[in-house]
């Protein structure tokens, strides 16, 4: 059994807290959050106890892993303790809102030989799972261009969207990790950018609407389209092309009912709009493929250099919208 | 170039006499209907002649074929004429109302080895005829269950309906001949009947929903449903299941158009509505297969046996929905 | 907490063993099986314990409601001692393979008004659901027609074969429920059955492939077509024809991909094919509505009159099949 | 009636002028080509004449407008000639491969008031014609990113390739008139490329893959994939989002039959690969429009100018693949 604990009962930590409870091979020793009380309630309805401090969750020779789910700014110290206190580390995404940082974190902590999984979540789903091992199986040949659709449904609160890095840094990420998991290797990227949402992001000097290309080192094209709202839910979608054909992957919904009537036909249900819902089996595969790598003394994946990769990509992305060039990024 | 005469310039006709002047090599000779001023407009519209009389049509040396699409009462009295006069024959579906005055024509016409075709159009539909022949290819092996679609949009007229036949004569007669192109001879038949849709068709005694299940010499099930309106457009479709897999073959769409929206996603056209458009590379296909048999002197498919059997099963439904028994069809 | 025992450890008791025990107001109390040792294994998976005894079952006072899974000649037997024990009782179906002890049973054991739900587990699939709630709302208007494909992926091991009642109490009993389920009482039933997939069948005396006519008090007409025996897995699908449209529900998938290639174009993966895999969903469903009316002091659906009126359904197709008469039910 | 006359009678001549001699409203005058014997066949085929010479065409007063479906290099001499005598003139695309041989003849026969449409035929394709339309009528709000997908189902000869003018003026200027036709004028334009499809490309320094970026002056973002090769057809597809949902329009395929076995389900027949199979129907509308506009004194619908907007976001995505910058456009 491994032993997991839990750093921050918000919304997204307390999913990987009931899926490492919920794990056959797994034991939830404890959840901690800054705010107590809010790791007291996640505690109680999983039966682990509350953390009192960090350093009590550092010293407990149970905790084999520790999950760290709290907030970006937190992200660093975090490793660099948890590694430092030997223990393997599944860190949310993004290591930090900055490139520098994450970089001055890995020259700290690589000669540990430090086991730092990060939670690329997408990666987990069964349909891109599917569609990354048939791509490789050559079942289309090779990879030539693809489309990657990735539509929130609804802007996050204000509140959020401040320190949220922006666009690239806080929601493209994700479709960045996925071109380089499909593609391999980015070397170009360009990007255009727009308000079209809200006035909120303008605001923010952030941005709401986004047309990414991307160039791979093998020579496949990448189109990513993002928005920040979308009527019919969370669209999220993949279509890989080559020279042999195509494999698209798509939504999810609550039911296969579709209706037929004197409007139009076939129509089906909206597309699963919670990131936490459209994504639930693929939270609970990456923390079974974390426990799985931890037993088997395997490389974790997605590591700490993918998620500087796709962080590279993010910044490059920020800097074409700014200047108007394509980027290259040295490899 | 094959000299074809069009009898009968209704809704039916017209199409058949557009196709055949259309033909690269066939000839429309001329139009007859008993409304002369009909067959007039027909005429002109083609730019050919409106015979004055059948016996002028019949009489002209450069009809080689003649297509009868005058009402179901005359189709007998016009194969009979057609074949003496040596001439091939297109009739419309159905040969007669009943079956025994069909079954005398045919002993009386027989001897003469006649070249009759009859209108079963939806043979000829590219989906359809596609199913059939990856179905006789062994897609998917043995045929044992098939399932066939058939609603039309709204109920016919007060006046058709009169003099229709009844549901299984008039509508369900198409399914009855699909179920025999795809499975073989049928040796079962049995029927329910409804009236769900209009008190019209109990006035005339008539039903306007059913559920037939038949049983081929095969072994092969197949279920009928029918129903005299559909809210969506023209509902027909064709469910191939067999020992290896399953085909389908489903409808037409004006355009490929899908909206997602708040209400629902991957909306799509109603199912186009109307028989003459629903089947209208259908019916061009049909005259270009009769015109195709007349030139390498081959024989037409479907003949005047497959109208005769047709009905066979109309007439063994009507029988079932009375006595409630299936009811057995001698070979 | 609703405190459940768990009586026949075999593949469903072991899932629905799980099901209560995982459920967040209910308590798994004991699992029982004849052999000792397989209620062990499972008692040992799920933390509970054992029961020595049906006995020991029936008296433990935590026990709030006994789940029957065993084998289908226990049935009767096991919901008389818990309904004379005062327990609630979930019935795996069939309550018999003939419809006389099932009748008995209710007569000797309603006058203490019991609470029994019978295991219909497809009520319970979100697809199907919606399907109902959204027919029942009124969407399509009056249900006029109903198409219900059930076809397994493999026929079961002869041994199972032996005792399962054949194919009508074996598999299209769901089927029945399903018919009821949407189109209210059922009046008058056809069935036709053939023997095309495995000569084992007809060894038993049973059929492999059936098409199934119903009839129901409102006018309704429901086509039910059944096979041993699915190439692309376990096809499970229900449309719904009515005044105003039509709902489908369909069949799931283990992803969204699709292939396109030279061959052919939106090539979806294979139909899930296990019934435990496929259900999962409703089979959790099923306990929490159970769990949920038990603390709610509600009436069970689908309850004990559901269990007798699809066996009813099944004994009449069964003498359809050998009458070649539609059957008629009283109501 | 509209008298035409054709000029060339390659592969799209050869539609238009069918196109032209089946329309209702018109009339095929004569058809000519530099290769006399050519157009020669095509008149005999559709019983009309070949003109001896260009001049013969122009001074018929028969003739009230010109359909260039001549070389490229011709297209301008014959607009100029043709508007000087007073016709009207249909121009396959492109109006030159270069941009300033085009806005030099413009500014020649702008003061005629000239009546010039452009072949941009998928303009009139059924599926994207309502896609347009309802994107316009408000169905899906305000457009904010758009996905042309279009992809050639095999490269083109290379005898063809040399004179095409490249990538982006030959294939792409389709889609970057689809991209003005639904979101306007572009002002900004970014282009990657790659060779991956075949080595002819980059022999003649040109590309067979590409990713563009487009921005509309709306704010709306387009993103527009292109290859010269693709193992399933032709694919053509449009995907529009917009602030209150998403339309998208597909590809065609010659039935609508599916197939389910034991290896996929669902699949269907490869997409409609020869254009002018395709976009038959569109052609058909385009001429009907185009004569229709004629009827009534409108204007013709695309123009010159929008020949030449598409041609200058074909120079700027060329000056892009150079630069590796997004170019402005001077609006």
């Amino acid at each position: 059994m491994i032993g997991v604990a839990v750093i921050g009962c918000g919304r997204i930590g307390r999913v990987h807290a009931r899926n490492v409870a919920q794990h056959p091979r797994a034991r939830l020793i404890a959840v901690y959050d800054v705010a107590h009380a809010v790791a007291e309630k996640t505690a109680g309805e999983l039966s682990v106890k509350a953390a009192a401090s960090l350093e009590d969750v550092l010293a407990d020779r149970n905790v084999d892993a520790v999950l760290v789910a709290s907030s970006t700014a937190t992200h660093i110290p975090l490793i660099r303790a948890a590694v430092r206190a030997g223990k393997a580390v599944f860190c949310e995404k993004p290591i930090d809102l900055d490139l520098e940082p994450a970089l001055a974190c890995w020259r700290e902590i690589a000669p540990h030989h430090p086991v730092v999984m990060l939670g690329f979540n997408r990666r987990f789903d069964a349909s891109f799972l599917a569609l990354h091992e048939r791509l490789h199986a050559g079942e289309i040949g090779r990879l030539e261009l693809a489309v990657i659709t990735s539509r929130d449904p609804a802007p996050p609160a204000a509140e959020y969207l401040k320190g949220s890095g922006g666009l690239f840094r806080d929601m493209s990420i994700h479709d960045f990790d996925m071109a380089r998991w499909l593609a391999g290797d980015i070397v170009e990227v360009h990007a255009f950018g727009a308000n079209l949402v809200d006035p909120l992001f303008a605001q923010f000097r952030d941005i709401d609407t986004s047309a990414v290309s991307l160039r791979a080192a093998s020579g496949a094209l990448i189109q990513i389209n993002n928005s920040r709202r979308c009527a019919y839910g969370y669209d999220q979608r993949i279509e890989a092309f080559g020279s042999k054909g195509m494999l698209q992957a798509g939504n999810q919904r609550a039911t296969s009912v579709e209706l037929w009537n004197a409007q139009q036909t076939a129509a089906k249900d909206l597309v699963v709009d919670f990131f936490i819902q459209r994504y639930r089996q693929a939270y609970q595969t990456e923390i079974d493929c974390f426990i799985a790598a931890l037993e088997n003394g395997g490389s974790v994946s997605p590591g700490f250099a993918d998620g500087i990769a796709a962080q590279r990509i993010a910044v490059a992305a920020e800097e074409s919208l700014q200047t108007g060039r394509a980027v290259r990024l040295s490899s």
